[in-house]
């Protein structure tokens, strides 16, 4: 895609760096303080130039990302960081034709990241109790064009998941030990299990809960995102940055007795392992 | 995939935590200091169970998963870190169907996540000057089973890429600032435009290079992986961790008079801007 | 001082956690939008107590620390964190008797902090060339009880400093490179040098400079400070935190030929360094 | 001081960076694998020169810093880092003539830190249950000078300590929770209570005694130091960084009902409180 076409999103960024994502539909006006633009006005326009309001006003056309629709996402719930979910998918192995199990749904910032992961083959099958957030989720969805990869479910997960030998399943809500059961009866033998939580003590009860279903191969993981002022002359961090969006604690699922396989990050060095992995490798 | 098979990669790990991965040929042995495992045993077993050495020293079974063939790459270079392929995956925009270049090659890391992100559909085009370099890569795509999806180029891109249009382009090399021309040239309008290098001075003459192609919305940014020790009852960081592994820079390629849409982050919080956003998309 | 006393500071928190300091002087009042406080109705009320306005909103009473009185220092210029200013007392080896000169004196946060380390019988002498900048510095010397530590100087350092064989020299200044031999003038032999810039820029030409005015022992170093939400049932890390203060530059003074003695940080694990040590102590 | 002294210590690098603390004592030598000095031979030699060793090798002379004197401490048992203890020193607003109660002494890194903080006037007492630790302790505050100021106490701290009306107070052992009562005994009214855990569970516990105990302005916090290669030309971080060393909690001895003074951080923003002390100390 290198224009506008109607029909399609498109991502218009002010002088100020205001950034607005609309779908082109011809007859509708984009409007701003500082005038309007046609939609009609943008098709045919390539990606990387600007467009002018009717009062001459400057804004910059591209083509909107992943990243820019997450962080489009009305805030009414706390939502997923692009640094954490980037990550997510790398640790619970998806790639296209997976089937990977999310609840809660959440306003589906992560659900769409996981679609596109997953898509055209696979699926993610996304649980939420709460309505609401479903009808926000599904609209996500629909303007990322990923629906079609994905099953919302509303319904309580106490009761269990539908799926069975998922590839991986992901726990974003406030009490995942709670469901540990039937996280492990969904997963495939193996599996992976991932899950996000804002407090040390949710990490603690979480830990507590996946020793006691058997769970290996454990990780505790935070991720800083430092975000740098790209002035060539004077270059360095910006004065501010997100603290903490959570803790991310990843495992895998197995049928093992006994605890000596649950977590391998304790009193050795992880290098040493890699090490022993190249020579493996190379020889 | 549920169980080992014939000619899958299985990932053993030792009591100790150290990782081997292998691909199940019948008739080879997997050797330890402490006894062998015949291949042939292994098939059928189910993932997430203890397999034993003639000598009864157990190990774990599991699927090993792109996290895992990353680590598995001999160092030989400077390969990407997860944390940063993953963030690399959306700020680039990937997803299955898109057509991406990558220069160097390296040794083959970065490659396999892009074309695990772009596959079946999608296609990586990789650059790389040394052949023992090449050799190397080819060996850990092949291993991912993602040849298929990518093409492994032995050149040198000061005389340019064979690609036009592409969606999105990656330099992992030493003087990024030099092909610029180059990677505007191959990408589209408005394409996704990214960098990694590891010395701020690197930074400030990539940062000045895209300044004066007309690149545009560029941010630079660091992440860092903080682990933890996995202990219920003693819940706390790592003692080491890894301090830097490279700075991140991306842009958009566009075709713009003047400087005002090079960088959106200087002076003003980004928070207004995604508030900004909700309302649009709200309205 | 356990005691709220007539002509001392004292700190008062709301209960909203609204932070005032103020001295104690009979007559007056401490006006806020709850109703006031007499200030004579403080005297003799014990710190750690509850006091109350005339309409019966409470405040919490205590002594201020010289950390509160840093964070009471009017924001008309970048002042020193707490975190970077204690960092840098024992970077310079102050202690009660030393002599340490400062350039520029700024709000005087940093010269506040280096007095109460080198009192009583230790001095700071302090360069600044804005005047407002000094009666501002003057005021929160004054307020901290310290001035009498403190020389105050209204002078460009260009032509050099007063001081001769002085223990320790801190530049917080745009461009420190320009002063190294002024600083090398004032130093003693084998005298402690420090610096903090905001940008990388600027750590590459004062790494230069320091270079070519044959310093030794070299280091660049950055401090983040974490804080968590102190809630035991919860306990997390907040959700934004300053993301950057300053670099900051530490290193000798010495008169050696060649550039080996520059750094020792590159390219060798510190800690053998500090394994080393402990042999020679224990031996 | 500006030359090497008999009965002084005096710090000699090698080339490759290894770091020797000596106290000069004519008679003895300094042995090298690369030959030796006479220590009489260093009497006299300027600091930041450098001096050989009777085969020609070079090593670089200079005045330990307290900063070094921490580092040399043998590694027996886990010692404060400098970016902890320079914090530490301002959050218990010490200077000189200020008195602080330590326990325990453990290897005697912060007490030093604390001696030099409080001296001459003032006194640290320290407590500490193993006489092995003991011993160790006062060789280490012997080396800096600064027995005079401390009272080394082998006491098992839970029937209370000696001193009353203590400005600052500073718990570095395994239960602080257990000794809150004694610590509050111990302490002047609204005196500054510190310590320094390693795990999430036992800030969650300390909290918890905190609040019980009716401490105030309760903060958590965690030091970061990011070291950086001193390379003008390829400025970068270090490849790896201590990743955690404690988290510090910093609160105020009160005698108030309810918990509304505990915490002022959750909830709001910081920066707030600092604008109403702006406007306090300008007004």
């Amino acid at each position: 895609m290198e224009t506008a076409q109607e029909g399609a999103l498109v991502l218009l960024i002010s002088q100020k760096g205001k950034r607005f994502i609309l779908r082109i539909s011809p007859g509708k006006r984009f409007e701003t303080q500082f005038g309007f633009i046609k939609h009609e006005d943008l098709i045919g326009k390539p990606f990387g130039t600007e467009v002018q309001t009717h009062l001459g006003h400057r804004f910059l056309l591209l083509e909107p990302s992943t990243f820019d629709l997450i962080q489009s996402i009305p805030r009414v719930t706390q939502i997923i960081y692009p640094k954490d979910a980037g990550y997510i998918i790398l640790r619970l192995n998806l790639q296209p034709g997976k089937r990977v199990v999310e609840a809660g749904t959440g306003s589906g910032a992560l659900t769409m990241v996981l679609a596109k992961a997953v898509m055209p083959s696979g699926r993610v099958y996304s649980y939420e109790v709460r309505p609401e957030m479903l009808r926000l989720a599904r609209r996500t969805l629909e303007m990322a064009g990923v629906l079609d990869y994905v099953e919302l479910k509303e319904r309580d997960i106490a009761s269990g998941f539908d799926e069975r030998d998922v590839d991986a399943l992901f726990l974003d809500l406030r009490t995942p030990w709670e469901y540990l059961a039937q996280a492990k009866e969904a997963l495939k033998p193996g599996g992976f299990f991932g899950a996000l939580v804002p407090t040390t003590n949710q990490v603690v009860s979480l830990l507590e809960g996946l020793e006691n279903h058997g769970f290996v191969d454990v990780e505790v993981e935070e991720l800083f995102l430092r975000p740098y002022k790209a002035v060539p002359e004077r270059l360095r961090p910006d004065d501010r940055m997100v603290a903490h969006t959570g803790y991310l604690i990843f495992a895998r699922k197995a049928e093992v007795a006994g605890k000596e396989w649950f977590s391998f990050r304790i009193g050795r060095a992880w290098r040493f392992q890699r090490e022993e992995l190249d020579e493996e490798i190379n020889g």
